[in-house]
């Protein structure tokens, strides 16, 4: 039976997540993306998960660096990476469980949310678990 | 002046995110690590942040699929994946805002923390801010 991993957040790094002033401004919008999808087929195709990846890249005006899938074997689930300039988005797949979780971490001015439609509208998930973070909080200065 | 992204989830999405039942347990813990750190030299070096990776994947008991680094020039930031068959360790630096956003999705037994400590010890962060995200939540038997 598996654990679930413990996943409290210790005091010491409760008391580092504190508010942020007034003029930081995140550096990027992550977003990590559950879907739940009955389109298995496409779950366990490399070449179709990086065509929706790079669609998704265009879509957020990001600029693609690298790609790189991996298929962990017919009918099995993929690893895949899209590195961007504005920095990546990130797909792992278990068909047995019609699942892909997606990470969409974009920085700048390009835009996470758009990448996050054009991916939905591929996989037209029946269930999805999505967070937002901000990521790496920098000063910028304030109009 | 940048504008911050918008952060709030829709309220779709909140009612999407519901608790899920008690026989539910998570597919992996994702950590979200911005670490700043005056270690520049270390936040432009692609090899040097390779190996810091491949530690930490190490230390974690994960496997090691495919790694890319991409250096944006000489004392300028990199973007880094090291792909695994339990998902992902991935990292964007910043030197100008001594940065470093890492990410630690590592799923099934082997332990997302192990890696985390073995960057933490190579980067010597004087700040941090860390998220912990329960990814893919699925149906496995109760004890």
């Amino acid at each position: 039976v598996a654990i679930a991993p413990a996943v409290a957040v210790t005091a010491a790094e409760a008391a580092i997540n504190k508010p942020l002033p007034l003029n930081i401004r995140p550096n990027g919008l992550h977003i990590l993306a559950d879907l739940w999808s009955t389109k298995t087929d496409l779950l366990c195709n490399t070449e179709r998960i990086a065509q929706v990846l790079l669609r998704a890249a265009s879509a957020a005006n990001a600029q693609v660096l690298q790609q790189h899938m991996h298929s962990f074997g017919e009918h099995k689930g993929v690893t895949g990476v899209v590195m961007l300039a504005e920095s990546h988005i990130s797909i792992h797949s278990w068909p047995e469980h019609q699942l892909a979780a997606i990470d969409i971490f974009i920085c700048g001015q390009a835009n996470s949310n758009a990448a996050l439609t054009v991916i939905e509208l591929a996989f037209e998930p029946y269930r999805t678990q999505i967070h937002r973070v901000e990521r790496g909080l920098v000063k910028t200065e304030i109009a």
